[in-house]
């Protein structure tokens, strides 16, 4: 019990249950929003709904969508004839940010991890298949992390599309402005197991 | 623009006015709620408008309180002739976790601050010398923190008050733990000033 009056220790009890909110930050943001006029409230209410309720997954890339199917499916401009697959819509958006990738994407939904249970029948890789399969894809670039799971995923989605395709990978390697000598060896294997011809 | 779908970017947008959430925060809240059941979704927004709209300040002593009256005034086993003073409720709810003090409290709502344009009619100050002098009230504690802010109201409100009732501050000095060779030259001054015959 925090001592708060039954209405604010609801909410407070509400923004603990979030990821990385404690009770001492629960309490401050629930003392925050009761001295903000009651609209500004009513929209973070309705706000709160909305996205609950109007977000939903674009059926052909399974991106967090609105709409049936997604802005970026929708855009004929895109249809270019690469798809990049992503782990989630958060890497997609981290991509779109480049401005770098002009095609489709397919969100998996998830990383392959017999430890935590999931096997690829929870991820929407079938529908990748298919989807690769149907349309004229030239090629498929995954943009996996580089972790055991990341390159399991990779590995097992790369083979299914291989009949139909050409795979390619992102490139793991130092991240640009690091410190040579402050990698760890994991990167900088992956950095000389990749490298290139220099041009 | 986020680049997310429109209800999930006003939801983002609505974490983010929170103070201390950034936008990789809000993000992370937003898609953690998309995730979790419309049920749990739906008393999160309940919660909100219902700690806005139910909950107001107790008319006695200022406490935010859910009723007219909080729970603290209506206990009929905290009226022994003691007010404790404090600038607001999470004051308040600190020294009530201390379960040290059985009296009753009168939140002032902030602290004197001229440069902020906060003056003594601003705050709290009248209806506290009202209640001391239509009350028999014992002894008033002076809980403010110290500092220019509160010095000066402490000052302030103890003049008014002393004309009716005994007042008293509660100790500066060095806190419980702490090494004195690293507290601060005011914290030390104050704990010198306020020294008590060892009996």
């Amino acid at each position: 019990m925090s001592g708060f009056t039954r209405p604010l220790a609801r909410l407070i009890d509400q923004f603990e249950r979030l990821p990385g909110i404690g009770p001492r930050t629960a309490q401050r943001l629930a003392l925050h929003l009761l001295r903000q006029p009651e609209e500004q409230i009513r929209s973070f209410a309705d706000a709160l709904l909305a996205a609950r309720t109007e977000v939903g997954h674009c059926q052909t890339c399974h991106h967090l969508s609105a709409e049936p199917t997604c802005e970026i499916c929708r855009n004929p401009e895109r249809a270019n004839g690469q798809i990049c697959v992503v782990a989630d819509s958060r890497d997609l958006l981290a991509l779109e940010r480049t401005r770098e990738f002009s095609g489709h994407y397919h969100v998996l939904g998830g990383l392959i991890s017999p430890m935590d249970g999931i096997g690829p029948d929870l991820l929407q890789i079938s529908s990748l298949v298919k989807r690769v399969a149907a349309n004229n894809t030239e090629e498929v670039i995954l943009a996996l992390t580089p972790s055991v799971e990341g390159d399991t995923t990779s590995l097992y989605v790369a083979r299914l599309l291989k009949p139909f395709t050409r795979v390619s990978r992102i490139a793991y390697g130092l991240p640009v402005g690091s410190e040579l000598e402050y990698a760890d060896d994991v990167t900088l294997s992956r950095a000389l197991e990749g490298r290139r011809a220099v041009e």
